[in-house]
């Protein structure tokens, strides 16, 4: 039994994927999550911009922990992320390309305008980046190297989302967790 | 002396870059524009959605033109990949961090709510992808790897603007642009 609290935020977390922060209205959250119209501001005193971080940041939680359950399954991280491409190529077909990524598409639409939000999306940013960065540190390459080549991964994991939605096609995505495979072999092997 | 016509599309492109599309109202973009209320419907009978469609193709153009100058002036594509990179870094400095591609901003909110809109991304990241897999093929880059790798370096830019607006630091950005340089060096010399 789901409390209403992550109805809620499973609700927001949908509309946040399929059209973005300011395309969402909380009347929209309260009808999708079935939940009484003031009940957003019981959990939320901060109304939307609240809302919206509790969704980013467990959003961004969930998917660290995807992406270490799948480093743990693969026998290396090179694997790992091609296999985290194809995965989230995978999710993308099967939900007819809606965002698979809340904080990707919440992130543009917050960074000058918004800074609670902004900073919601570093946190998670930078969980990301420890989480991979870590990975890659641990098999051999250097901190500050395994630091850059974390941030251009997430670089490609988010822009790869924006492109293999806009042409309704994961060819490119796929491709891209190839490349960025290669780039982490090569890494190792230097 | 601009014409109001091109007030219109420059205003409305500053105002998606900061707040994207839906966070964007059709009376901020006459205030900005200095333009009286009606002539965004002389203009654009299509409204906000005919406006954005022409501020999108128009902003692709303008990058691809910059990306096809910059290649012009590099002895090379992995060099002028690289310099696309820093000189867009210097950019988002110069700005504040506000979004310097529209485009990019907007795709992700309209691809799953506005198909006019997806459908004029898609023709902008094909005119990328044109030029860019272009000048890898006169590089000696087979057309399919070429494809394949313009792709990635489009999501990688697209992501990477993400992240420096996220993070209000370009290191990332500008260490990604190194990787991409790498990328297409190795792409080359195989």
């Amino acid at each position: 039994m789901t409390s209403t609290r992550e109805r809620i935020v499973a609700a927001t977390g949908e509309l946040f994927r399929s059209q973005g922060f300011n395309g969402t209205s909380l009347k929209q959250v309260t009808e999708h999550a079935g939940a009484p119209t003031g009940s957003i501001y019981h959990f939320f005193p901060g109304g939307k911009e609240e809302l919206a971080a509790a969704v980013l940041r467990e959003s961004g939680l969930a998917y660290q922990q995807l992406f270490e359950m799948i480093a743990d399954e693969s026998g290396d991280i090179a694997t790992a992320m091609g296999a985290f491409f194809t995965g989230a190529a995978d999710a993308l077909e099967e939900t007819d390309f809606i965002d698979i990524c809340p904080i990707g598409n919440v992130a543009r639409e917050v960074a000058s305008t918004h800074e609670s939000l902004r900073v919601a999306t570093v946190d998670v940013f930078n969980g990301w980046a420890n989480s991979i960065g870590g990975r890659l540190q641990a098999a051999g390459i250097a901190e500050s190297d395994a630091e850059e080549l974390a941030n251009t991964i997430i670089s490609a994991i988010e822009g790869g989302f924006m492109l293999a939605r806009a042409h309704r096609s994961t060819d490119g995505l796929r491709a891209t967790g190839a490349h960025v495979q290669s780039l982490v072999e090569a890494a190792i092997s230097t």
